[in-house]
């Protein structure tokens, strides 16, 4: 069967569903077909140790339209083949009547890969590897966890043009725009923790969550070689979801890594974020480039180039 | 008569060849064409006090093509209509035979704005003005100075991804890689002035010349408030350009800006860069942003984002 563009965007975004819920398993999104090409189903993965999104598909398809056959299932990573805390997606594709499977990217661990396509057709149903690197990236941080050990590791900084994070009193919370903070504030509804060094929770005493829906699997994580921090601090004190202290970033991302966390988002500050890069340990680098000068100004003085009819620039360089 | 890309290309090449060289003057490119449109004349203005792109078209077609009735004069700026130091050129159009002239801008000075048009009129010769970005951006920087009186200034500074500029011992002049210096050193070509505070002189000693062909024209300014300036620095010492010094950068701009400086261009340091942005005194701001961080090392130490494989990105925000 061959997919249309709108097809496949639409398996990439059920697939996104469950990014920042489904940690240690990547998202994943799948699509169910008649042998007509009539969609039939439709599932994602939601969180760990819920259904696999091929078995969310086939029980859409059941129920929506249980006199329909499937015959074709596109989805975003090749199915599992091992039974984890689920049972394995191939037994579950087997029993289905599933004839033929499409899949976006092979397992990153090279022990599984194309594991899939074996076991299945031992049984009779053909196996596609279709290469699309929407969803290569939508796995980058589970293929990377899976391949070292380590999580993913984002940096997000905003920065003024005269190379300031914050203003000389430490107030560095609204350096960037609202605009672009809405926008930078959606990454953090994609990844599993969100980390920071010590300086940043005393002087901003940022919450650290998601401006959208709340996401209680994200957790927070605060770096201190000194392991004093305010009780006070919202991080802390706001009964919302869990924080972890760890006195050494190597450390931190080690165990995170070890507790199955994929994606870490950094936000700051400066010190930590370059201690992350001189260890080698960053995958990406977001700087929020604010067309403003601070000096030795308050921010809320910091002079504008442009008189305010410039945007903040979103730089994202790739290791 | 209809221009090709390719002719508009060209007639903007000759005019970009005396950028740096034409202050008080705009850069001018000029070419004329016979009515069945054979290019049998070039020119552009070399330097202020010479001739005017208009005249060299016409001279080099006495030359090259005695024999050639010319016809239509395509020239990037509205030709002027007042004699200055040297006659005006509508003169020199009327006393050639040019039957139609095209420009591709109008003279920014409001009082000449369209002037030539009726001069040229009143002697039977036709004007067209065709719109083109790129004259209007070639001549942006004498705009600017004829509507204000103040010199066009971009501000020019590489900056790692941590917002530094130089590391903690002041050594701020490899910040950028080899590559990217070529490409900013472009920049020195193109301008009439280089500016740099005090600072910038003390820690990096720069000779601020352009890496080319050496231009006699460019001026080296220097910012200082106390005016105790090292006398062996290289802009003092190195018997090249001309440096002027003066203790406030809204007074040099507006010193500047009287005696025709056009185009002024700010290396640095980031102080007086944003002292420029706070009086509202800069035009654009290119920022040079280097993906590595300094930290606490030495630059020659900074750790690379990437391992080396990434290139600096050249950032420009037009105020």
């Amino acid at each position: 069967m061959e997919f249309s563009t709108a097809t496949l965007n639409r398996a990439l975004e059920l697939a996104r569903r469950g990014e920042g819920h489904t940690r240690p398993n990547p998202p994943v999104g799948a699509m169910l077909f008649t042998a007509r090409g009539k969609c039939i189903g439709e599932g994602y993965h939601h969180r760990a140790g819920e259904n696999h999104a091929e078995v969310e598909a086939i029980a859409d398809r059941q129920r929506r339209f249980p006199k329909c056959r499937p015959d074709t299932l596109l989805v975003t990573l090749e199915p599992c083949s091992k039974p984890g805390r689920v049972g394995a997606c191939t037994d579950a594709i087997i029993r289905s009547g599933i004839k033929h499977v499409t899949y976006l990217c092979t397992d990153p661990n090279p022990k599984n890969r194309n594991r899939a396509r074996r076991v299945l057709a031992a049984c009779g149903i053909s196996c596609d590897h279709l290469p699309c690197i929407e969803a290569e990236e939508l796995i980058k941080p589970f293929a990377k966890r899976v391949k070292t050990g380590l999580p993913y590791v984002t940096v997000k900084l905003a920065m003024t043009l005269d190379g300031k994070f914050a203003d000389n009193w430490g107030d560095g919370k609204w350096i960037s725009s609202e605009e672009s903070r809405v926008v930078t504030g959606r990454l953090r509804e994609r990844v599993d923790a969100i980390m920071v060094g010590a300086e940043t929770v005393r002087k901003d005493d940022p919450s650290l969550l998601s401006h959208g829906k709340p996401n209680p699997d994200l957790v927070r994580v605060v770096v201190s070689r000194s392991g004093k921090l305010p009780k006070k601090a919202q991080v802390f004190a706001d009964g919302q979801n869990q924080t972890l202290v760890f006195d050494d970033p190597r450390v931190a991302l080690t165990e995170l890594g070890k507790a199955g966390f994929n994606h870490v988002l950094c936000e700051g500050g400066a010190g930590l974020a370059t201690s992350l890069v001189e260890q080698g340990l960053v995958d990406e680098w977001l700087t929020v480039l604010c067309p403003k000068v601070i000096g030795n100004r308050h921010i809320r003085d910091a002079a504008l180039l442009g008189a305010g009819k410039l945007k903040d620039l979103h730089i994202c360089l790739r290791a």
